[in-house]
């Protein structure tokens, strides 16, 4: 079978038509999960928040199981994923792509908190280094993490992509090996040498992250080749926002 | 001869009147060499420009050299130490520690000045951690380097303290070999780290930038047995900024 994949709305009720499982790993880390599957919605993409993988609520559960207090240094509108947890004398530090939250004054106040701890604990939400948006490329969350890191002389605990623990807990969620499961994305760390540090398949696909190929729009293609019809795809956030409608061919027996 | 030499103001005097050769080096990169001169002077120094020895200069050689024209990621104090070099189509960023103008915008457009590089070039003021002021500790130079070398997979070329041409150059400027040369400084990678590198003694003094000994004002003793009389001592600024007259007794034959 022959499963033509247009990644542009129909991709999700295309995927489930041909009856694969399917997963949204992000490392969105500006919105909550409502907000970003509203986002997804908009654009027509039948998706809920219970088939997304993010850093937040991974970020979450580890705090709670250590007894972890965080400081934020997050964007404004990811606070909401943090609402339930103790925030008052900070034992731990937890960084996002803050964005315009990446003040000197905020970036300050994150290392005098970790610096301040006998044993600092640095928690991110991912390792990118960098992005791009409609008024150019910026830096991701990565650069500021090491920043901290080096001023600190601590290494992060990073708990989205490409973070192993991160991929096996969306496979876990969907009770699927990694031999069965394809990860498809744009970023070559993140997405594609994470999944396949997990023993996953990976296929990189080319957005306008890469500056070599930015008005490029490819089509990729890959051999499902002895994938069994619950094998699930698992889609990077990224590779779903491509300006005009990169198409998958995924090819399966 | 035993020299007994109080760091506050009347340092410089003292030394001079037992012989020895005295050179200021210095990480500062929030200030033109002027403006750190007529600071010193104010607490009762006595030391002239002549006698400083300064990332910023030495990075303006470097980029006269090479024909290298500079986008500035530098204090606003700063900026008249590159007055003379050419800044337009920059092919190259030069970060030092530009405090209040790390802002989210400025590292983006320096790490998009790099990242449109085909060889991106970066050079460092100095690779500092952190530091403090009278309103607590802040995230130096090294920190935001260590962002923009992750964001653009390349290494900056450091060119204050502990880089070992920084030395050698004050060395050179005073005409003694580093085995006759002490460094006294209290940053024990830039001032003592460094100078060690190049065959210099170094003596660490503790000041205000050490959690552990915030409060502690010492004594710091060092032989200067095997030193001749046109022995140079190379002091860190930082060394000078002490908050209740640390004494450093130098002894010699």
């Amino acid at each position: 079978m022959v499963c033509m994949l247009s990644i542009k709305g129909q991709v999700c009720s295309g995927i489930k038509a041909a009856g694969l499982k399917l997963r949204f790993c992000t490392n969105e880390t500006q919105a909550t999960r409502e907000e970003f599957v509203k986002k997804l919605q908009g654009l027509g993409f039948d998706i809920s928040v219970a088939e997304v993988t993010a850093p937040a609520p991974a970020a979450c559960r580890i705090l709670k199981e250590r007894g972890l207090r965080p400081h934020l240094l997050v964007h404004n509108d990811l606070v909401p994923e943090f609402a339930e947890l103790d925030k008052a004398n900070p034992n731990c530090v937890v960084i996002g792509d803050a964005a315009e939250n990446f003040t000197y004054a905020n970036l300050n106040e994150a290392f005098r908190v970790l610096i301040g701890m006998e044993k600092p604990v640095l928690i991110s939400l991912g390792r990118g280094r960098y992005y791009k948006e409609t008024d150019g490329l910026k830096l991701d969350v990565g650069a500021y993490m090491k920043a901290l890191e080096y001023a600190c002389d601590v290494e992060a605990e990073v708990v989205g992509k490409p973070a192993k623990p991160f991929f096996e807990s969306a496979l876990a969620e969907m009770g699927v090996p990694p031999e069965q499961a394809v990860m498809i994305g744009d970023d070559i760390v993140n997405d594609v040498g994470g999944a396949q540090q997990c023993g996953m398949r990976a296929v990189q696909v080319r957005t306008g992250k890469y500056r070599s190929v930015i008005e490029c729009v490819e089509v990729v293609s890959f051999s499902m080749t002895n994938f069994t019809p619950a094998s699930i795809l698992i889609f990077s956030s990224n590779a779903l926002y491509l300006p005009s409608g990169l198409k998958c061919r995924a090819l399966s027996q």
